[in-house]
């Protein structure tokens, strides 16, 4: 399988490697910085291409991982390819991608960072694509990647996605919360480490609701007013820790 | 080392249990209700009382873990005690125990429930006492069960315990939000379960704000907004989804 990789970020870098593992071939990683594209192309031992006019029309597949804004556009120039497009966006729906010959989207539902590798093994993989004999490519495709493969479709992918800012994005801001806290008064972050992993750890094997602890469940508030206390000067903070008690009380 | 147990609840049984496989013996374990204290005391070969005038005077230890609200008036029944009282509790001051003869507090910085077995040598566990020599034993008696030792004082565990509201009961609540819009949707909450423990992973090693991801972040107006569309029968979240968005963007 010969791919033409289109971006260069976290996700693009990812899914590259992981393809590169199942044995395909990348031949280019395109993008508008010819510097970034560089750094990835030589991970691959691709070629690095800035010019979207040099991407090769006869590749099998051409992995679009770019900003959500860019893929119509992007897709424009690609007119004569009748190898398979993908997009990898959650918030994307497939329909811009309705001018091409064949194709779908492949949306990985994790977080991905430069600095760490991942198992792709454990990444659930939404497919979609735009008749039955491209989802059967599509499938064929992600399943080479994560037996994790589910069909979802455009509408299915944007609750997915909404969900993933929830239990993502949120969860990450309320990490940082914890983190500001205890640095403001001299205490070590690592010291929430363990329960960070528990608390993600029990879910896995139970409904959030059915193990939701604190406060806010116990209705102890005596406990909440002392917190609100410490928090007096991050008036910001006060009125999350209020929005978020509220409605944990409300799933009682 | 001889231990009575006050309370039979989910911190009670996680930490009786882990004295007594570090060769503690416990001899009673209280509850107001004898039907609860059986339960536990059967797991660990004690014997269960639901009358506080039944408590022994010559235990090693007092290890009391009840409600916040119970503990003061449990410490004014005990006071011809000899042996070490601690209390496990992250929001009450060690204040509490002062009408002891040796007191000191036990907080672990963990989220505890019935149905998981916990492996204390991950519990960060918090300890103060009422002075250096009362420290000495509240220390011995930690590191027994974790090699995680911090000294905490009362002030600091209640910032403590505030940010493990923020990082584990709100992020729990963000986890159910996720699950609930799934539900909706007919989807899975199976399909969040590797993001969120990835979510989890990433902050092992790195600080929470260096690895925000998601549209707020991004500032990424238009997905934001088409998420807040999908919210729109349900005002409460679209106001969560708007407090934690606007908090994400200040931190930029």
């Amino acid at each position: 399988m010969k791919v033409v990789c289109i971006g260069s970020g976290n996700v693009a870098t990812h899914f590259a490697l992981a393809l590169k593992k199942s044995n395909a071939e990348i031949l280019q990683v395109y993008s508008r910085h010819q510097e970034h594209a560089k750094v990835l192309a030589d991970q691959l031992g691709a070629m690095a291409i800035a010019d979207i006019a040099l991407i090769v029309p006869d590749a099998d597949l051409y992995l679009i991982a770019i900003k959500d804004d860019a893929i119509a556009s992007i897709c424009s120039t690609l007119k004569d390819i009748k190898g398979l497009v993908v997009h990898t966006s959650g918030a994307t729906p497939m329909s811009v991608l309705e001018g091409m010959s064949c194709y779908g989207v492949l949306y990985p539902l994790q977080t991905f960072s430069h600095s760490r590798a991942l198992d792709f093994s454990h990444v659930p993989l939404c497919v979609e694509a735009g008749s039955e004999l491209m989802l059967q490519q599509v499938k064929e495709l992600a399943e080479r990647l994560s037996p994790l493969v589910y069909d979802v479709d455009s509408i299915q992918r944007k609750v997915l996605h909404l969900s993933a800012v929830f239990a993502c994005n949120f969860v990450n801001h309320m990490y940082a919360i914890g983190a500001d806290i205890l640095e403001a008064a001299g205490l070590d972050f690592e010291l929430l480490k363990p329960l960070i992993m528990e608390t993600a750890a029990k879910v896995q094997h139970a409904e959030p609701n059915s193990v939701q602890t604190g406060p806010a469940i116990r209705g102890d508030e005596q406990t909440m007013n002392r917190h609100k206390e410490l928090l007096a000067d991050r008036p910001e903070l006060v009125a999350i820790y209020e929005t978020l008690s509220n409605s944990i009380k409300k799933t009682l």
